[in-house]
């Protein structure tokens, strides 16, 4: 795994992106703040702020750890930070005038936000979805990472029926499966921008506990370690003969795909078969429609018609009302990307987005069957599929 | 690892002492909503939020998931949630006025403070320090959880040395010791409270990098997976007679304990083993002072000075002007609690609090030596150490 620092021409073109839409909004500079959004500008995750202006070269100001910021940032533009006191003067030394219509994440803590409109005047206006839609777009550079990421995912797949040994518990495979990722280049845990969710790496989830209650917004259920941590996976054995949902976030240098498969001791009932074939023809009508100028929110529409024509929308995407109100969503830095491919989501697709697409379904009493791959669109039309391993059911030892 | 649900007289206790200190504040309802902390006063960690009214019992409304809050907390009133604007109705349900002088985490973020005061009206106060100081002082429920979380870390240490292959990395030194800790009962990945920190296990850190520059608040270094993920461990081989950092959080069901030893392969220099020594003895200044009525800020002056006058602060607690500015912190449901040992935290400790105690010293161009150990403030006096392991320097197989 060799060194990254993303280079200067790739951090170049994202400002250059970003300050292109800060002029659609009448945004003449922007505080980036959150860790992950810094790192897709800066190279470099630090504690601080990035201050992109109108035009020109941004500012990286560190609190912690500018010899690492340094390090790690290939920015011309790295100086030390003590507190928002001193922002405007760090930015008139740079020959930057104050931001008459400032752009700041809204997703910063309140009291953050406390300590900054003390001393840089608003009101601000929330880039969230400028920055959003700037990393929705992955350059060359990026969707090689995801490659790459994708290609570990497919052999760290591969790999976990060799992990299982008899009467293992869902935890035991899941602990044995993140000491396999660590080893194969995966990058520690996976990245989550909603404020207050988590996943680890993702989870095991064997039977009925594949659509156990959670808090997090997805298909799947995960019981998970305990009420303080719902994740990962659960003391419940793995049975034979039952679905064993197992959905996980590969990263590579910060880069993650998502993918799951459905495993099994033994033989899935007849029912359960044919409600994973079904999710196949779904994925595979959902990637067809991947092509630059197609809408999520058609895309999702379109499904969810044929779906109830074929009268096969109970519990599918969730147990009853628990079902979540999407198909798929965005990857790179994080694993809860723009866009979702759901309703609202009218603006239309482009080439260099990366999608994760997960048609999944519950059977009561029985647990949980499905997909999940990871997509790339592309300008000369199908999607590549960036999981590029067999969509069976995988077997575990009986 | 039996299932644990929080019991409700440990629930009504903490909610008990929340609206004695709402009181105290002139604050007539307090919406607790970041999750550790609705894990705290509830036993469940939902998305959603927890009302908790100057008198009587709260009210818990929750957005996803219902079912699973139910399986979980213990709570009497728990009542699905759909958005801030049924906020005020719910609270009339149930026969609680509209809040004159909400208390709000302002931890959250803008853009969930922008949806709450359209409904609710202000000015909010900032309950986090209140809630901190709730979860400072442990109960005998919470210390027998941390206590246990201590005996696993000891276990977990004490494996480390058969975990170490020849030539192994940080990294892979770092993924055996996961998988370790997740089976030994760890609950997965070490939870973090201040906004944008992430900590993964902790870190093995080797030689120099024990003092490799890092965003994280604390004494040691990582230079971590890549500049997206600098945690855990890197490729770095670990060498022979170079200290190893290995600073672990253990969580059990929700409590973590903080234990930090050096490891070595074969011998360190004379230097370090007196840094070592050193670090040992400024450990047992400190916890002679762990008592009741101790304050943490005098503490750590008294701390300085002596060592100020044995000339021994320079690289002490971080390597140059990188330091840290305290010398433990405390530890509970995430590893980063109120009160931290340093100047600023004037309030005396109390019995039942729990400080992760860690004098670390940076020998420039050798490593990082030192120890860390979680201790327990009692009535009776001396503090417990509950990370129950002798401090010496481990030996890894050459």
């Amino acid at each position: 795994m060799p060194e990254q620092f993303t280079p200067k021409a790739e951090l170049d073109q994202r400002i250059h992106r970003l300050q292109q839409m800060m002029a659609q909004h009448a945004i003449d500079g922007a505080l980036v703040i959150e860790p992950t959004n810094m790192f897709y500008f800066a190279g470099t995750m630090q504690s601080g702020v990035l201050y992109v202006p109108a035009e020109g070269e941004p500012v990286l100001m560190v609190r912690r750890s500018i010899e690492r910021a340094r390090l790690e940032s290939t920015l011309s533009c790295i100086v030390p930070f003590a507190s928002y006191r001193t922002f405007l003067a760090i930015l008139d030394e740079h020959g930057l005038a104050s931001p008459q219509a400032p752009g700041l994440e809204f997703s910063i803590p309140m009291e953050m936000y406390g300590r900054i409109e003390k001393y840089v005047k608003g009101p601000f206006k929330d880039i969230q979805g400028l920055v959003a839609r700037c990393r929705a777009i992955k350059s060359n550079y990026e969707a090689n990472l995801i490659r790459e990421a994708g290609r570990r995912q497919v052999d760290n797949f591969a790999r976990i029926p060799s992990l299982y040994r008899g009467n293992m518990t869902e935890l035991e495979l899941g602990a044995a499966i993140e000491q396999q990722m660590l080893l194969l280049g995966h990058h520690g845990m996976a990245n989550i921008q909603s404020w207050g969710s988590r996943l680890h790496i993702g989870y095991v989830s064997a039977g009925e506990n594949g659509y156990y209650p959670h808090m997090f917004d997805g298909p799947g259920g995960c019981k998970g370690i305990c009420p303080a941590v719902p994740e990962l996976g659960s003391q419940r054995p793995i049975q034979k003969n039952e679905p064993v949902l197992i959905d996980l976030a590969f990263g590579y240098q910060g880069y993650h795909v998502d993918m799951t498969r459905i495993f099994c001791r033994g033989q899935l009932a007849r029912e359960a078969l044919d409600a994973q074939k079904r999710c196949l023809e779904i994925q595979q009508w959902i990637v067809e429609l991947l092509k630059p100028g197609a809408t999520p929110s058609q895309i999702y529409a379109s499904m969810i018609d044929k779906l109830q024509k074929l009268n096969w929308t109970e519990h599918f995407m969730g147990y009853g009302d628990r079902a979540v109100k999407f198909l798929g969503h965005g990857v790179g830095l994080s694993v809860d990307e723009f866009p979702a491919i759901a309703k609202g989501f009218d603006e239309p697709l482009e080439a260099g987005m990366v999608l994760a697409v997960e048609p999944k379904k519950v059977l009561p009493g029985v647990g949980v069957v499905g997909i999940e791959n990871t997509w790339l669109v592309r300008a000369e039309g199908d999607a590549v599929k960036l999981t590029a391993a067999d969509d069976d059911i995988r077997e575990l030892p009986l």
